[in-house]
């Protein structure tokens, strides 16, 4: 495969093996002559860890250099935080993980970082992020090499990170086009064209939350009105669920809003919705419908065989996903349409932080394709 | 490169030589020893065509297998026609231009067609064309290969063709990611994802002519209502500067009318629109916008470094474009437009039948990757 001689490629073998990369796994089977001897990459190598930020919680993984997950810890938390206390906690939670597994510091070979905001994905640091604006243009790498020196770490934005996970341990896998969707505090979605994760030209591709479906809505955090993340993603669910318990229209979200003291949250219209209440069908619909518009016109654009859909609105169940599948049908091409799956993401919570040590594992080896600023 | 030995190397070239598919192109500069024999792929090999077919006109060239031009034709068509006396016509262009050129039949490898329809690209065949609805499932490919039997046929939509060419030969070589948008009778676009053309999972991937810009909008020719390409395109143009005339806003336009014998065509929208019309000036703003607002998602989706326009209306030069990137700009996120070109295609209607070109030779030299059906 590489064209090199026997002698060099032999060489280059022994080099590898010396310096811990690679180790011998046996013997193969003998194909005429003398048995071949096997190699694979030294497990003992090193390790990676996945990172998964989202608005309220952090995810973090140990695994080794094959991508097998050792230690595993969540915890909520609140992005809206300035970056060092909150990268500094999950630098606490990654020392803790690598105690338990008995590892050192200097053998974290690569960190994944997914974070809930648009990334330049080049320089690795969020750009006008909404969610998160102390964050704009902080150094995480810079951040956490602090801690784990001899770590190459990538930052790339949330959904990126679940469609990665999706592809390498989901219903991704040998999925050439596909588009992953993640409805939460925000929605966005990560891209695969060819078999590869599209991140745009500056990074940001996927940021679906601020396409407008309405030119007479409110006004979204990025400033334009009518955006579909300021009109369908769960603080407007929860929004809307709060009018309808102090207009009256349901008594049972009302019910539900003084048991929370005066507040309600997404999952609480997702309660009402379960045990029967029409003002909270009909508010999930609305919310399915308008993410089924904006979907329609990117499977005419983007043609996706698969539609995964997650993040925390995503257990909402059927009511959401038939809307959402309805609206897509209606304005979508036949052609595009016919053979298109759109399913919640099996994987669950784990996507993310899945596809996290995929992206850390990702440019362990590569050198050329690298992001290209300082590390 | 190839990892060969040099014996089996030399033995292949001279295989190859003897075919006729290289030849020799002289000595190259010594390294240090002999000087080494200089090869290329023998021009006089055979030949490809590329076929533009557009709604209402179409366009041949007759290149060698480098993709030089030789011979070049365009003339009216109209695609409403049934398609075997419209193929016909075009293979008759074909053999004018090779009896110019003095080239056999036999001598034509690769045919590569764009039509202005949704193609399946693995079979070859338009699926639920609203332009030529006569041509769905009709076998391109099989028709054409009748009159060229030794040509490989491959067959896309005219915008994935116009990319191919902006890609080859004009303002997008080297770029990794962007959209080319076609603005004729209908409006479509041409993605390139990583450096590849994105033709989707059943490669109708583009067809943002039929993505929602008004619930309550006119019904389109798909069925649905409020479509972009019922609201923007040419034929809506002409429309509404039809009622500008009839209702006494543009007395310039109720001339042209009259002068047409009651009828206006998009290009005298612009002629008006030049001599400083209002009611005309209105009419191309209002269709720019609604571009642009379509655009501005696909913008924050897809994170395209250049946008190019292209087709029949992206002649009614500044005021489009303009308004185009006012609505793009207004809607998008700042870090996907802030390195973003939005321009008219240099190339005119050079794009289509050069990346028509590319097509055929795209495939002409690729066995494992041909579109799968019988050619």
């Amino acid at each position: 495969m590489t064209g090199w001689s026997k002698a060099k490629t032999a060489q280059d073998i022994r080099d590898l093996v010396e310096k811990g990369f690679l180790m011998e796994a046996g013997e193969g089977i003998s194909q005429g002559g003398r048995k071949p001897r096997l190699l694979c990459i030294n497990r003992n190598l090193g390790f990676v860890v996945g990172v998964d930020i989202g608005a309220t919680s952090v995810d973090v993984a140990l695994a080794d250099i094959s991508g097998s997950v050792l230690q595993r810890y969540s915890e909520p938390a609140d992005v809206r935080q300035r970056p060092e206390p909150f990268l500094g906690r999950c630098v606490e939670i990654i020392l803790h993980l690598m105690e338990l597994q008995g590892c050192r510091a200097d053998q974290i070979l690569g960190i994944g970082i997914g974070v809930p905001g648009p990334v330049d994905f080049a320089r690795g640091v969020l750009v006008a992020p909404p969610l998160m604006p102390d964050w704009e243009n902080f150094s995480i790498r810079g951040f956490v090499k602090e801690s784990f020196p001899n770590a190459f770490v990538v930052v790339d934005n949330d959904v990126n990170i679940m469609a990665l996970g999706e592809q390498r341990a989901g219903d991704g896998i040998n999925v050439d086009h596909f588009i992953f969707v993640k409805i939460g505090t925000g929605i966005g979605a990560g891209i695969v064209s060819n078999g590869k994760i599209h991140r745009g030209s500056t990074g940001c591709a996927g940021d679906i939350g601020h396409i407008c479906v309405d030119k007479n809505g409110p006004i979204c955090r990025c400033g334009n009105t009518g955006c579909l993340e300021a009109m369908a993603a769960g603080p407007a669910i929860a929004e809307k669920a709060m009018q309808a318990a102090l207009n009256g229209s349901s008594l049972l979200l009302k019910n539900l809003m003084n048991q929370n003291g005066g507040v309600l949250r997404p999952e609480d219209v997702n309660t009402a919705c379960r045990e029967g209440d029409q003002a909270a069908l009909e508010i999930i619909r609305a919310s399915g419908q308008m993410i089924g518009d904006v979907l329609a016109g990117l499977v005419n654009f983007f043609n996706p065989s698969h539609i995964f859909i997650g993040g925390g609105i995503a257990n909402f169940g059927n009511h959401l996903l038939v809307s959402i599948r309805r609206a897509v049908l209606r304005r979508s091409l036949p052609l595009a349409t016919t053979h298109l799956s759109i399913n919640f993401s099996r994987m669950g919570p784990d996507a993310g932080v899945t596809g996290a040590v995929a992206l850390a594992l990702e440019y362990l080896f590569v050198i050329e394709d690298q992001p290209t600023t300082t590390i």
